[in-house]
């Protein structure tokens, strides 16, 4: 322990100093950086100990100096999901101190026998290693020693190849180890998902959702997200367009779980049965779809546990269950979990065994309902629990909280969240956010699903904006974000009128009632939708956070950013009139070093949704945005292409 | 475990994440904050837990709402030296939760009796921990509860009294911690100090040197620094100028230690013994004077180490001791030790007790010889060990080294180091610097100790910038840093030759021989520096690092900083001419708000090295700055004072 010198320090990326795991994706590497010193002039080696879940075997990678003080630098790749862990490691190497200082003694005449001795002693310490390994580098190695010793010229004898030798076989000593560190990798698809929800009872039973499944496929989603499936309570039940009274025929709200048919892990009767269930999660796996269940930790009065589990719940001091409350208001209709219950554990345990359920019955993705009213270290469990098992599990959070609630929601295993997208409408809001969510920290665990609306957020923008506020959101959700979803058909039918002015609830919301829409409706966004899907399908740039970079354009209207892929390639720009009503133009300023393009050349762009192509000359272009048209162009860069001859017109 | 449901984060200040300690000075309080959040909307009550060293009891220190979101703020003052333990602790607060909706109930007429009940059980727990502690108060409690179940208006039973009583004797559950972290205080000392560094053998003996305190003291240093007062070995014992051959009478260098008459813990002969060196300590203390030793730790090779310990050394192959290196040079006076070896343990433990010897005999200040070459694993432990019986005793490190280094070495314990100072020299170089460490992370643990010059420096602006840059250099280092120090009498009397063009290396350096200096010299800084340091003792801004600002001057060749207190009401403002040469003039464009100046009105300004006073107003000021006169103006801001008619002549 007093002989480790070496001092290693800002392991990064973190989340709060590694109190929480990193995330990536399957496909995404790892770049680990640390700062390692030493006492003294000696040469530092760094590298990172890599232990995958499960039976693989644990793996050393290198490091290598960055060319910032102290700083190294090494890459971990995935080929498994689950949870992996990593230590840095760092110690003194002592042949290549060696060598430093032999070389500069060779250089003035310096070099002793005793200095090519002590080579030879170190080089041999490789060999005698080496030849369990791999007897010819060992033969190798002793043949240097020897050269060395007998006097050869020091650069004939101390060149690369010997170096990576003994990189590999010369045995480290007091080595200095870092804290561990984790990284949950994720399958692709925790970073790139295109989310579409409806209330099935709206089409019927879970048949009548089967069979809208080409529907769904045909505009591109890969998920499709169901509110709760299960009972619904009839004490205290929500009428139309949240009446507090229901009226007779009235459904209630799904969320309101839980009747004498069964709770959570519980069909409703008029959706179908658990064989009903799963040909529909079959018939949508054929099409390449998840379905998606929320999960919506509370109860109706009339829910199983309230008999079952009385202490699960809050007794007032007159000896009734507390209901939801939001002073001075109260909803009847809901109980909430107590979660400071002296039986906490046996209620942790329920809602992981009714999570297994739905897991066991193939629903791999599920959107958490309001989780910031649970506890978070709860979620943390809950997850790693369930991840332990299934590692492709994941978890969008509904965090529709404060900024710390929302990223902690993340740290603690949430894969995506729900962000403030709904409400980040003007150029600065837009840039502000994703800024904040694209860089440091933020990024390494913070997946934002961006909504332009859901069952419980009509915006002004959306009820006032016309169809041009739909177009504009969905080309903005769609591209910020590798992850977007929309609440349909209400969306793609531009359903906009609200319960009431001032309000975001819908009116006659299928929160409280069935609906019936026409799919088939001409002014339906759905052929839009589809093309925006599938240049998200296309384009890598769109489908990872990373990569966003707003470029300064001369309109307030006007919000301009570019995404670029892992491999820089591919490279997508997006310039976005914010203003329904009206037709803007500007100058962009375009950061060219972030698209890849060389300063004072020409570049085609391709613009993908009016498939039109432009030459685009050096840092200043123009764009003109009628929302009427389109409020947004989505331009593809074709960046070795210089010439008009060059136009790949068939791309 | 299950049942804490808030979460705390962010806890700052911290280094590293809490690796490292942060420091303070005895009279300056740390300023805590913490992120709490709690799932729901439940109000979070946030604390910390204050463990002083030694016998003093644990201490319940509040924290309050910041105003940002979710974090709280709570200050610790320190009435005792030491390594503090604290931690923020959180819990949600089950009174101030009720009594929040129980006025939002009660505004919108919705209180029940079963609320007041809740509430009134509540206040009723309390009163029953009061009783214990304060039975007024307890009474007063149950007359509350009573008052709240009978129906009296809510917002007569429900005020901040009874909160008071409610935060001190309601019983907190589910209470959350944060990780343990530590803060050490130091004497005030740590953070202001004066040195003056002297070869003892310039003067003769200890006894020489005693005489020589009342020059010290005279121009106000409250520090001398002695370079090894050790043996000093013989064998490749250096001569004069650094000559590889010593002749006869020379007297070798201090930091060749060791030799037949003994080693680290050991006097040389000639310049006194332990009770001389006594006598030297207490002269020195009446006089507020404290006596720094070196502490070097490395041999000469007649070091008794090298016999006794042979093991603490690294044999080559050829069977000889390692000397010290900077391949390809070899400096055979030097053995280092090595603490690589595996009697470490030992190795450590004797340097501890060196360490200790001094302290018994008296020193409370050490400064290290090149701390970078030897484990930080060591200066870390070594430091503790020492200031858990001493919690007096402060290390300086002379730490010029890469910043990595530097600023790991100040983590790891030393109270001081020395900075980059030396070789900042133009506008932006003092700024860019003394940014970097009076801010963000390094500002909680690093306090630079600014030379101009040292035996082993002197710099080229020195060497030909004439008296006006030595002048120039005292001002900067006497102002920028709250700790600083000089070399004399080189540095008072201008010694200005190097042993050749481009070495840093004095001529004649004391390093390799005796001089003698003339104190008296007509030419000599000594009133210059006697100002100087009155002007930091009657300043308390500048007994500080924090609180360094600085201020926007029209000349490249000016640079201008304010310093202010803890308590705001002193403030000092300096500009500085950076051009040994020549006189530049600039405008300056103060920082109204840092100055503490309300703005568009005037204020009055005393330059306290020439004693003039000026009426300034608002944001610009002019300055010129002619080196041969003073390269440098210090201001004292009297803010108070707007017409000339206050002007506080006497002051």
């Amino acid at each position: 322990m007093g002989q480790i010198r070496v001092v290693i320090s800002a392991v990064s990326p973190t989340i709060d100093g590694g109190r929480y795991p990193v995330k990536r994706a399957l496909d995404e590497p790892l770049r680990v950086t640390a700062i390692a010193v030493v006492d003294g002039h000696d040469r530092v080696t760094c590298r990172i100990q890599h232990t995958p879940p499960g039976p693989a075997a644990p793996r050393t990678v290198a490091m290598s100096p960055t060319g910032r003080a102290d700083e190294h630098r090494g890459t971990l790749t995935f080929d498994v999901i689950g949870r992996h862990g990593y230590r840095v490691e760092a110690f003194v190497d002592r042949y290549e101190t060696w060598r430093r200082d032999a070389a500069k003694r060779a250089a003035a005449e310096k070099l002793t026998d005793t200095d090519r001795l002590e080579g030879a002693e170190l080089i041999g310490e490789a060999a005698e290693n080496a030849d369990e390994h791999d007897a010819e580098i060992g033969r190798l190695l002793r043949a240097r020693a020897d050269a060395l010793v007998e006097g050869a010229p020091i650069d004939r004898v101390l060149d690369d190849e010997l170096s990576r030798h003994m990189a590999r076989f010369h045995p480290a000593r007091f080595v200095a180890s870092s804290a561990p560190y984790e990284v949950v990798v994720e399958p692709v698809s925790a970073r790139f998902t295109s989310w579409y929800e409806l209330f099935p009872r709206s089409f019927g039973d879970f048949g009548d959702v089967a069979e809208r499944l080409d529907y769904v496929a045909s505009m591109g989603f890969d998920t499709l997200y169901l509110p709760p499936i299960h009972p619904i309570g009839r004490t205290a039940r929500k009428g139309k367009n949240n009446s507090p009274t229901a009226e007779p025929g009235d459904v209630g709200s799904p969320w309101g779980i839980g009747a004498a048919e069964g709770g959570h892990d519980a069909f409703h009767p008029d959706l179908g049965t658990e064989r009903d269930f799963a040909k529909l999660v079959s018939a949508a796996r054929d099409k390449g779809i998840a379905i998606a269940l929320d999960l919506a930790f509370q109860c109706s009065p009339d829910h199983p546990y309230v008999k079952a589990h009385p202490d699960w719940f809050q007794h007032r001091a007159d000896g009734s269950i507390r209901c939801a409350e939001n002073p001075p208001k109260v909803y009847q209709d809901v109980y909430p979990l107590d979660f400071e219950t002296d039986d906490w554990e046996s209620l942790w345990n329920e809602l992981l065994r009714v999570v297994r359920v739905w897991v066991e019955r193939g629903v791999t993705v599920f959107r958490v309902d309001n989780p910031h009213t649970k506890p978070f270290a709860f979620w943390e469990w809950l997850i790693a629990k369930v991840k332990a098992d299934h590692p492709e599990v994941l978890f969008l959070a509904e965090a529709f909280a404060r900024p710390n609630v929302m990223f902690l929601l993340s740290k603690l295993g949430f894969s995506q969240s729900y962000n403030y997208f709904p409400w980040k409408l003007s150029k600065w809001d837009i840039r502000e956010h994703y800024s904040e969510i694209t860089r440091g920290e933020p990024i390494e665990y913070f997946r934002a699903s961006s909504w332009p609306n859901t069952p419980d957020i009509l915006t002004e923008f959306l009820q006032y904006g016309g169809r041009p506020a739909f177009v504009s959101r969905l080309i903005a959700a769609a591209t910020l974000s590798a992850s977007y979803g929309i609440y349909g058909p209400a969306f793609e039918l531009c359903e906009a009128r609200a319960v009431r002015p001032g309000s975001e609830e819908y009116l006659d919301s299928e929160k409280y009632q069935t609906r019936s829409w026409d799919l088939d409706a001409a002014e339906s966004l759905r052929d839009l939708v589809a093309r925006i899907n599938r240049i998200r399908r296309e384009n890598p740039a769109l489908q990872r956070d990373r990569g966003l970079v707003f470029h300064e354009t001369s309109s307030d209207a006007i919000v301009c950013y570019s995404k670029r892929s892992m491999d820089g390639d591919n490279v997508i720009l997006t310039a976005l009139n914010c203003d329904p009503h009206h037709k803007h133009s500007a100058r962009l300023s375009l950061n060219l070093e972030a698209l890849g393009v060389e300063p004072e050349t020409s570049f085609q762009v391709h613009e993908l949704l009016g498939d039109a192509r432009f030459l685009w000359q050096g840092a200043s272009a123009f764009v003109e945005l009628d929302p009427h048209e389109s409020p947004g162009h989505v331009y593809r860069l074709r960046r070795k292409l210089r010439t008009e001859e060059n136009f790949e017109y068939f791309l």
